[in-house]
């Protein structure tokens, strides 16, 4: 007997797609009780939300978001606006007791952040934000290997995300693809679009940060803004880079930036501990690389997991050892995961409490770039 | 105006699965007109059928191919049977008029594939050979360095497909999953398994293989056989090395086996010319390595090509630059050429006619171990 | 005509072997017309005096460094001790009008340094740090890359050394072998001894670093002193971590630790800039990566570039293209260079002035990373 | 006390200079009671014997070798000629006493090294084959971990020796530097060049080579003879590939070229057995590959052992784990090697009698070529 669990997708573009992908493909992968209904497609342009949904077999369409939220023939709200929308609909939302899932980040800001947390809670409805690379499947199984206690005592966390789309200066800022560009959409740049993933994935294997230094730089001044047609200052951070203390007592580097001539999407973490240390690069995403100590002194050495064997997080579901699965499945995984919670009641990670954490370090992180100096963080793992 | 593109899948295997979800996501993809209806699921076990149909969401099963193949509500067949299969059901929906794709190798011998290429011909249907790797993208941009000429004369192409799944004596040979090891139903072990596609590959990007000299070796004399519940000698190669001669004077070198522990999927390529060389590795199906002579001499290197941005072959249909797709990919590319081939009236390629080629290189392989001599193949490309 | 070059080395520990080494191969490699002649070992204790010049070759022994720099029979004064003592033996040897080659870091401090760098100028000896480091053949490639301009606009910089061979804390620390660990006799720890290298190397690529904010962390507290046999306070850091402005507008980051299991030597830089991006790693020391922007798109990747050949520098000196030289040839290029300025009268870098900068910048990261804050450097290049 | 060991280098080419680093640099690595003299330097020009014993520091310069080969001050005959005249000078050599230490291949035939072999062990005289690459410490790493027996039964060798030098066809053949492209003076081409280094580790390893089918190939068929100042035919193999099987039930691969564009000195090789896997590579040769079945499944993977530490062979003789040491130091532990066998009285290997088994399968390789067909070697091990 299977259940409808019938979606609204607000917001068309790149999370649009991956989305609705994943919400397609779960039952083919994953054996659950629930089955996605794509049900609505929203967008504030008629045409284009007409085309989304005919590309993916939305039953129907909407402009006004605010319908989407309050319909009837809706469960599960897929909130994949610009961040400065997130709160408004998230907080509708569960006013209506909708389920709500979530682009990352949560919000532009802490502030922003926390009534959304309070709304959810206080309708009692699952949510769910997407740091979808944590069910990469070699992300995941580092998070198995620390829980087995491999690592030992950590010393380093080092995570960088690397691209280099922006480099040059004729790309503009705002509007429909670029509204990561544009400060009065996305709150932030490069922290809170790359860093909040390289954040949430450190939080998630190696406990709270408690204390960051920053650096961000914006590297080219001014863009043409698409909305407006004219140069405009940047407001956001092109490039970010703190130093980070962990609860734990260990030190923690980050980098992000879009200006690294020769990246397009490289995501890595290192994590070095007295037992042993994991290595992962998202652009070679189907290994996670591990140093074993307690090995033999002269067979020790970095080996390379291919992380595509049926033992392996999520690799069971997919086809035979040795075959690469991508990008895409993160987002099939983190839904089934939700789904997965929905049938055994228990809440999946990360929601939006704990999407709040990562928002909070990226507040800090910020506030330390502006003022030149350390500040604390306000994280409750 | 969408046109459905009603499909029968014979069989049910790990290729059964392959192949429905890339029929499912083919127009998610890819503006095509033709839109692939699951209308059949064939498969002599009733529940097993059942079981898949309901899965993939297939409309209705059957339990006898010979109605499948003459079912008015069909367009094309899909043949993901065993090998020993091919010919008979292949020319029967030939007969029925049938569009067909057929896993690889086309049949077991060249004798079994022959009349099937007849066939096909005779009836002027669509088909197409499985050779999915031809669509990694990889390999895609690979043909396209030869054809723009980067790599000049070619002095050697070499490729391994290396896997390690049967080293263990315990593993049974016959029926559902292992159907592989039992040479009746494959015709051979690695050579029409995984040389196959090495073949296609060497043929695709570096012409006709002209004469071979081989050997093969079976590891494991005698495994249990699921059908009898008894010890039966093992029939096929367990490996297949072998030498061979191209038509442009290149020399190739190729192995199989499924006996490289640490291997599970390493399906390799290399080709070496005058001006260039390429290599690829399935394992890390996300890049080609590239080495181009014509650079300043004190920064000639091999560079690893990320083969994710929106120029390389296919890659505009997917994600952004930078994230990975995988191995199921491969078949949608090649349902997507397929489909465009009926729109354009192009037929695509690898046909029946072409893969025809490779069994005649796999069967002058075996030939050439049997004797223990050079053999000259009838590739006619 | 050959002259003698008459060598007196002062230590004899791991420094002292590379040295010595490089000194007795330089003729073999490298068509000069000094000869270094190995005259003076060094050491305070006269049997391990002894035991090094029957090693190596050297022709007499002193336990006294006074009566060294001040000898007749020689004409250069390497400085091979613990960094405590450079100071005093630099400007002696200075007054005494010899020629010196001094291990890095220069001193323990910028206040100690800079009398040294006053005593080599006003003595108008040829002087020179061993930051042997610009001599591995990759790292002069990669200068010679950024000089022809293939880099373009730099906005990031990033460099590690990682190590893992202190985080037992049953690693005693002082004496002969361990002074690294010693605060008194080193001074700093990672700082001085690996981070110096990284800072040496970066501001010879990318130019001034002007500001730092930087953390360090000592994780095991206290260790047995070798020199009193007692548990007692470890003054050193064994990490270090570093924003850095450099005066190009570029960004730094930096970071080195001696608990980094299963890194033993990883040296390793990036630089991204706007036409091309370079990466090294000590580790893999015969290779450099660069990833050029002017290529075709569909083309472009990061390259691995096997410095091997007679085109890349130092290595028409030793064998042929694809064989590796390894970590002491780095040693034998900085004497090569050396005695090439004497010869030509063009002043080696980097000389005691050069060295006085990267101390300068050690220094703001260790006051930095005591304060708390930002801390201007007084670099001046 | 120290024993001088008087070496005659007979030639002054490359392996003369690898071989005299070699000596000179022994006692300062190796503690041994024999410390090399470089005595005498040999070649027929004079001016050129001259200017090599200058740079090297040979005591005296000889133009006959017949006078070398019975000099009273020379313990040590070193034959780093081309490969026509190692027998006769080996011969004589052994006749008058001396110790022999011979550049590979041992002689252009087999038939040519027989008679060594006998001359050699006739006169009882310590005799080594300077097939230096079993003295990689990786490679030797290799060796030790298959006496340990991890590896378990193997199924597959497989070694490539890829080059690209001669890929223009303006190279000569023939004269000082280039006698390897001369077939009168070489004996053949890749086969005695490069595949005897791959044969004799294959064996070293694997055991005895009992079989092989071969195709050799010379892509440019005249060059200008440097010697004569004419096109001529060239009369080497520029390629060599082989099938083999090896005497334990194993296959072996092998290819060698000096026509893939990309590669200067690739030599590789893998091992598969049932528990384990080993894999090297010549371009970063200070790596071992190691897969492990022996470890939980879900953390196998390949690992790379970087073989710089003190547990590793010949390691603790150089420098400090991480640093690499290169393509020299295999000349160096050869050396060390064979003058610990005089002072433990344990031969060392490959000697002549070893070395003439990879010469019997050069052989047989060579006359499969020609004949076709498979051929049988006549290897005793």
């Amino acid at each position: 007997m299977s259940k409808p669990l019938r979606v609204a997708m607000i917001g068309y573009g790149f999370m649009g797609r991956a989305h609705s992908n994943a919400y397609k493909r779960l039952n083919d992968f994953f054996a659950l009780e629930h089955r996605p209904v794509l049900q609505v497609a929203c967008a504030r342009n008629a045409e284009k939300a007409e085309t989304f949904a005919d590309t993916w077999g939305y039953s129907r369409v909407e402009t006004d978001w605010r319908k989407v939220v309050e319909a009837d023939d809706v469960d599960l709200i897929d909130i994949c606006t610009p961040n400065d929308t997130h709160q408004e609909i998230a907080i509708a939302a569960a006013k209506a007791g909708k389920m709500i899932v979530c682009e990352k980040p949560l919000a532009r800001t802490t502030a922003e952040a926390e009534p959304m947390v309070k709304a959810v809670e206080a309708a009692g409805v699952p949510n769910m934000v997407w740091f979808n690379y944590r069910r990469v499947p070699a992300i995941s199984l580092a998070k198995q290997l620390m829980d087995e206690g491999r690592i030992g005592r950590v010393f380093h966390f080092r995570a960088n995300f690397l691209q280099d789309w922006t480099i040059s200066p004729d790309v503009p800022q705002g509007g429909a693809a670029l509204w990561r560009l544009d400060v009065q959409a996305a709150g932030s740049g490069v922290t809170g679009d790359l860093l909040a993933h390289n954040i949430d994935t450190a939080m998630w294997l190696n406990g709270a940060i408690t204390r960051v230094v920053a650096r961000t730089e914006t590297f080219v001044k001014e863009r043409k803004h698409q909305l407006t047609g004219k140069k405009e200052p940047v407001g956001i951070d092109d490039a970010c880079l703190f130093i980070a203390e962990f609860a734990n007592g260990s030190l923690g580097l980050f980098e992000s930036t879009r200006y690294a001539r020769g990246h397009k999407a490289l995501k890595t973490f290192e994590i070095n501990g007295a037992e042993g240390s994991l290595a992962f690069n998202l652009e070679e995403m189907e290994y996670l690389d591990y140093f074993e100590y307690a090995q033999d002194s002269h067979v020790r050495g970095w080996r390379r997991i291919h992380v595509t064997n049926g033992e392996h997080p999520y690799m069971d579901r997919y086809w035979v050892p040795g075959l690469v699965v991508g990008y895409e499945h993160t987002f099939l995984n983190a839904i089934a995961d939700f789904v997965k919670g929905l049938e055994t009641g228990k809440s999946v990670q990360p929601d939006f409490r704990n999407a709040l954490q990562t928002q909070k370090v990226c507040d800090a992180v910020l506030e330390s770039a502006r003022a030149g100096q350390w500040v604390a963080t306000a994280v409750e793992l």
